[in-house]
């Protein structure tokens, strides 16, 4: 199976980060996990992003905040998926970091998720994965009629709670 | 090779959709085109979601305006990457859109492009298909290079207007 | 006398529910809650929006946050009032649910109340039972002339603790 | 039936509430149209508000912009159903109206539509007064019929167009 | 010396009104503190404001949260100066209250001063009573002194502190 | 009677402030008007303001846009009451004039009206004089009942047009 | 002296870049024009950066629209100064670029100009230059003398028109 | 060497400042600190700028919040290159600074970093001496090459921690 790439820009993004590592490895998908910053350290940015095909990734979550050029980096030296988490910093709410993620120009996608949404990032990029893989799209499957059965369960609880 | 499903919530996107229609006819790449309301059909759009992965689909474009819930609608139906393209319509610049488009909640990711960006769409659509597609790939690394040709040559022709 | 549906996105809403709950009580309209999610229960939102009318429902409350979706969906498959209440959630203060529950397109209205405001939004399910409900329409009546006198009290204390 | 009344705060509201009142005749509900603004003419506003139950209305629909007061202050005098549309005026898109309009006080709800969203004002004050009317909801239902049958056939022609 | 009105629109805005309060004791400017609910307490609020005038009043400060409609419903109801202080509430970070108090319509001004900026409010107030009383106006030009004094003093501190 | 200066940070701001002079000349008030830069001509602008008061200036209105200190510089040379005209230029609709005009540090208010509303800086500078003023206060008393039958007028036509 | 580099990220910033072009030429401050993009040519923006310090320039002025990597990308492989100029594009009227330019991490500044600022953004350069130029001082105190006899001669036209 | 200048408006900057003195600190860049407030002392804010050249700054820092002038009334009286700092302050998280100092009109630049940005602030004035100063400039590239390691070393412990 591909692997995915986790890159962060900073080690402060790491608690956001968790998410996509923790969601990774409930679904058995291998990955990687690094620290490259678009501005610190721009040549391992791109150099993991152009040789991240050939080392056998599917797709690359980037994480960042402020104004969160990494993923708009990274897409711009590989032909993967390329997905966005914009960190929510301290100041504007992670706006800044949305619009800086997803207002991408015309050729260079990022697939932007929610502000801190990095479970969904990890989701999207086993989606991905799963396009050709059948055995994970049925454990995307699974894990949607669990999260069905969790809501369905809340609701048991407080229809007993509230209606009688 | 597998299809790109395009579906836009009102007939009045088209003029947005076009871009993402002509790119994946300029990469070869089979799709097809519908109009589907999460309002006004949500049966179809959910059938359309539902059955989409067995008939041949491997990722699924959605463009909507305003309170933009196409996408996500889409998304609550398939475990496809689901695109979703935020549509400006007469007021709020397409923040409403984007906002309705990105935000998703944890379990139903949405892959969100800037602002009527339905070029970078389809792209990033291409781009999944292209993660075991090497002919795929190599038409996008190919895009790539001429993108790259076409800035360069914008570059000379300022540098020769402006530069002597 | 016609019930008010009261639906949660996710049982995390309760507490911002809470005061709608309370409300509806208060004025002895009956009510049942629900925890429904647009995006992972999807049939479950739509068979309650469904037979909502035929179940005795006269309006339908929907609560969410993020992306909020709820609202609209219930909407879609219903032609009963639907009270939106945008749910503030870990970013962006609110403004994301707020705008994605009242911006809908044409045909599908959801009444939407300020972020968080659930109590208004019992109070118009109240008042929508209330056009044709005279008892009831008296206890909305008592009520603003408790509101209006609890302004007074506060009034009469600021003065005599400022004014001399 | 009860009648709808349309309140808007300056006759240059006119274009955008012309939608509401086209959507009330096309559904044969009897209405009154008024031009009553929450500063210029504020007792007028108030004995509009303050009358209007007894009058037969059966819920108030008030559009403004900018500083958007009426339908809170409309509110303020009644008990029945007030939905507020925020009008664009010539700065800021509508936002100003639309929190001025839906961030209300507790205790004094104002249903708030999208920002010029008068169609779907009209459709939120017939669906009030539909809760007790059978066909009048019946109407409404061939509307949603109709709507889901423009779409349909919006997609017939697209697919004809693209899909082959 | 006509007095100025401090109108809250609700108990709760005591805290950021006391700014008000103080600053005027010191100025030992007379003033009567009320709290007048633009839609709790309608008749009131207008009542007060017709009649401010003639009662004494020179200028009415008027503070609000959310939509704000208190300071507009006052300056509806007189000819008098009316200072509006939007405030803060738990939601959106006082835009609303800001938006709905500044964006007045034409014929109606309300003089806006910051989000919470009781303490300027008062100074308003002060200098518009100032404008045909000089002792007054000597009062606030000391008090510019006193401003720049204790700026000055800041200033030698942290230049001992930091330059040598 | 005491004057009120208008001061433009621009000439192209006469557009916008034409609305005050034309409303300062209807009510028969003395007026100046001047344009002078809070960063072009800083010291024309501290002089002015440091000298207004005992020219006989009663109110100044100081129109800006973009980053808009003008209002500002002028209120920190001058206890006169400053009203703030927040001017739209060609980039984010005028809020960035509202925010820079409206949130003055404590002990320097500026009395901020409308994006644009020159109107009502004018009106407010006329209401400040005519605190003190019994033949101005029944001027705007007259312009009030004016306005009040424009809105009658235009209420009587609507409902001649659409009610029967 | 040092040159300034002026870099787009497209051509068509060139209508907005060409207002710090004329200001340069204007100065006599020699320059050169290039048209790098952050993410289709990251090579080339990368190199021109890394080597423009030994090649004579003494800032660089970046202009780029949505997410506006470029001034960043720059700014990460040179300590050169940096100068970046926010581009409108066709939504959120400009805002994306701001916070995408200016919001950037710590150890990377770049100086941020308002949207569409070129001419400020040559000036800034300007200044930067003329630290240790007495030459080019003078012309810019030159320059700030003719911006200032322009807005008194705007006052003067303006005064004879509204003050007698 | 030329020193840096660095101005709060108010003693409450110190903490965000703080950032820039610590970084000019580091680099043995010589500083001053100030106090001077653009409305509370206006002729100190100018009279430091109007001599500012001549006493050997060579930029010049100014951190304010709010409606944040500062940085703008020190460019109005200095063809140095000023800096701003938008410090964020009770409401609305910094963008009504940051509006205030980065929107300056043309002819009047204001070098603007992010939301409290102290220490970027710092580092442009540094990049901005050290276009004439080589040892300067090699002290810049250190401190890259440092940044670069500190980030190359998080890399590497998160890789120890994650990849096997």
């Amino acid at each position: 199976m591909k692997k995915v790439g986790i890159i962060m820009g900073s080690a402060s993004d790491l608690p956001v980060v968790t998410g996509a590592i923790d969601t990774l490895k409930q679904y058995g998908v291998p990955f990687e996990v690094h620290v490259y910053s678009a501005h610190r350290t721009p040549d391992e940015s791109r150099d993991f992003a152009c040789s991240a095909r050939e080392k056998g990734f599917g797709a690359i979550i980037a994480a960042a905040g402020k104004a969160a050029h990494l993923a708009g980096a990274i897409a711009a030296n590989t032909t993967l998926p390329v997905i966005g988490i914009p960190v929510k910093s301290s100041t504007l709410d992670g706006l800044d970091a949305l619009l800086s993620t997803v207002q991408m120009p015309s050729g260079m996608p990022v697939a932007t998720v929610a502000i801190d949404g990095a479970v969904n990032a990890a989701l999207l990029a086993i989606e991905i994965l799963a396009v050709s893989d059948e055995e994970l799209e049925q454990k995307l499957g699974d894990a949607r009629n669990a999260g069905k059965a969790k809501v369905l369960k809340s609701n048991a609880e407080i229809e007993a709670q509230f209606n009688n």
